[in-house]
C-alpha cells in the first residue's frame, strides 16, 4: 500500500476528463492536478517547447512526491513520454499505449481512425504501437487543430453549427476510410463525443484516451502494490498557471460534477 | 534624426500585418519584431498573465535599445498599455487610440462595430476612447475567440466553410446593429478581411488596427524628431519564442512578401 498521491497534468482543463475516470476507478487515491492554462494550447507547438513545458509540469507535480505521474495530455504523451520516463524514478503513464491497446482490441476490420493535435499526429506514435500490437492495421489520422479551441470556448454541444461544421470537415476522410474504431487522441475530445459519434455513426467505436489511460494506471498500480488503503476518501487538489477565476465553471463541465477540492494559481515558469 | 530601431511585438505572427504597414510607411526604419509563438494565443488569458507576458516581451525588445515600442497586439493594447507606458521611458504605441480615431472619423451614423479577443472586449478600452472622441457613439462589440486559431491555422480564405461559418455567426449581431464602421481589433483579423468584408457588405468600412497604429506611430515619431535619416534601407529582424521552422512560410502570408531578414528563437521566460 502506498498513500502518496497520483500527479496528473494537461495543457489545460481537458485532462480533467482523465481525472474523472481516475477518481471513479480509484476513489481512495489522492490526486494532484496541474492544468497549464497560462500556456494552453500545446498542440501546435514544436517538440522543443513541448519538452520544456512538460518538464516544468512534472517538476511542479514532483513537489508533492507522487507515486506516479499521469500525462493526461495527448500532445505530451506522443511527444515527450520517453524523455519524462527516462528522467523520473516513478512510473509515468501516457495515453498512447493504453489507447492503442483499446483500439487494437476493438477493431474488427483492422481500420482505425485517429484524431489529435498537430503535434500528436506528426509524432506517428499511435501508428508505431498499433503496428506492433496488430500488424497490418491501417490508420487514418487527421490533425484537428480547432477542436481544442472550440472545447476550451465551451462550444462542444450538438446543435453548435461551428462545432458540427468543423467536426464534419475533419472526420470526412476518416469516415470515408471505413474505420470501425476511432481514437479520440486528446483529452479535450470526449467533450465533443456526441457530435463526433453522431457524425461517425454507430459502426465506429470511440476510444477515450483519458479513460483508457486511467484504467491502465489502475492496473499497473495494483500490479506493483502502489494502491492506497481501501476506505480512504481521496483528496483532489487542483492547480493552474493562469487565473483561477473561471476554473470552477469550466472544470465542472470536464469533471461532470462540481469541483470538490480547492484550486490555486502557481507560476509554472519557476519550476 | 534617430537611427535606433523600432521594437514591435505580438502574441504570435498577426503583428506582422503591422510590420508590413510600418515598413511601407517608413522604409528607412530598422525594425525588431518579437512574436511570442511559444505562448500564443493571448486573447483568452487573464489580465495578470497578460501583463506578465507583455513585460517580458518589452524587456526582450529593450535589449535592442529601441526608440519606440509598437504593441502590435490588440489584447495587450487593451489590457496592459498603461502599465507598459508607465514603466518605459520611450514611447509605447498601442492599437486602441489610433483605431478608435479612425472609426470616429469613418462612421457617419455613429454606430461602430468592434470584434476582438475575449480579453480585448472585456477591457472596454475602445468604448472609453470612442465616448471621448465622439460622444453618443453606439458600439456593438463581439468577442471572437476562434478567429486567431483559424488564422494561425492558415484558414482565412473565402471558400473555407469553417471560417465562413464562424465569421457569419460572430458578426450577425454586429451587422444587425447597422454599423457603418467595424474595428478589426486584432492584428490577425486583416487576414480574414475578404471573408469579413463579404459578410458585412460595402456599407461597413473596416478599420485595420495594425495599419492605423503604424500611421499613428509615424506621425508621432516625425513630430518628435525621432525618424531615421532618409535614404537608409531599414533592416528587419525577427524573433520568436517557439521553433523558427514554420516561421518563413507563415510570415510571408502575414507580411505579403518574403521575409527579408533572418529569424531567431529566443527563451522569452529569461526576460
Amino acid at each position: 500500500m502506498d498513500p502518496r498521491p497520483i500527479g496528473v497534468f494537461d495543457s489545460g482543463l481537458g485532462g480533467l476528463t482523465a481525472v474523472r475516470e481516475l477518481a471513479r476507478l480509484m476513489p481512495e487515491e489522492d490526486l494532484v492536478y496541474f492544468g497549464d492554462t497560462g500556456r494552453v494550447p500545446y498542440g501546435g507547438r514544436s517538440r522543443d517547447i513541448l519538452v520544456r513545458y512538460a518538464r516544468q509540469d512534472v517538476a511542479f507535480l514532483r513537489t508533492f512526491r507522487p507515486k506516479a505521474i499521469v500525462i493526461a495530455c495527448g500532445t505530451v504523451s506522443t511527444t515527450a513520454l520517453d524523455v519524462l520516463q527516462a528522467e523520473n524514478d516513478v512510473p509515468v503513464f501516457g495515453v498512447v499505449e493504453p489507447a492503442a491497446h483499446a483500439a487494437a482490441r476493438l477493431t474488427r476490420n483492422g481500420r482505425v481512425g485517429l484524431i489529435g493535435t498537430k503535434a500528436s499526429i506528426r509524432s506517428g506514435a499511435y501508428e508505431r504501437v498499433l503496428a506492433r500490437l496488430r500488424p497490418g492495421t491501417q490508420v487514418t489520422a487527421r490533425a484537428c487543430p480547432l477542436l481544442v479551441p472550440l472545447v476550451e470556448d465551451g462550444r462542444s454541444s450538438p446543435g453548435d453549427p461551428v462545432a458540427e461544421t468543423v467536426v464534419a470537415e475533419y472526420l470526412a476522410p476518416v469516415k470515408a476510410a471505413g474505420v470501425d474504431a476511432l481514437i479520440l487522441g486528446c483529452t479535450h475530445y470526449p467533450l465533443m463525443r456526441r457530435i463526433i459519434s453522431a457524425y461517425m455513426g454507430p459502426q465506429a467505436a470511440l476510444v477515450d484516451v483519458g479513460e483508457q489511460c486511467a484504467r491502465w494506471a489502475k492496473e499497473r498500480l495494483e500490479r506493483d502494490g502502489l494502491r492506497n488503503r481501501p476506505g480512504h476518501t481521496g483528496v483532489h487538489r487542483y492547480f493552474v498557471s493562469d487565473s483561477t477565476e473561471d476554473f470552477s465553471a469550466l472544470a465542472s463541465v470536464f469533471l461532470g460534477e462540481d469541483v470538490a477540492g480547492g484550486v490555486e494559481q502557481i507560476d509554472i515558469t519557476a519550476y
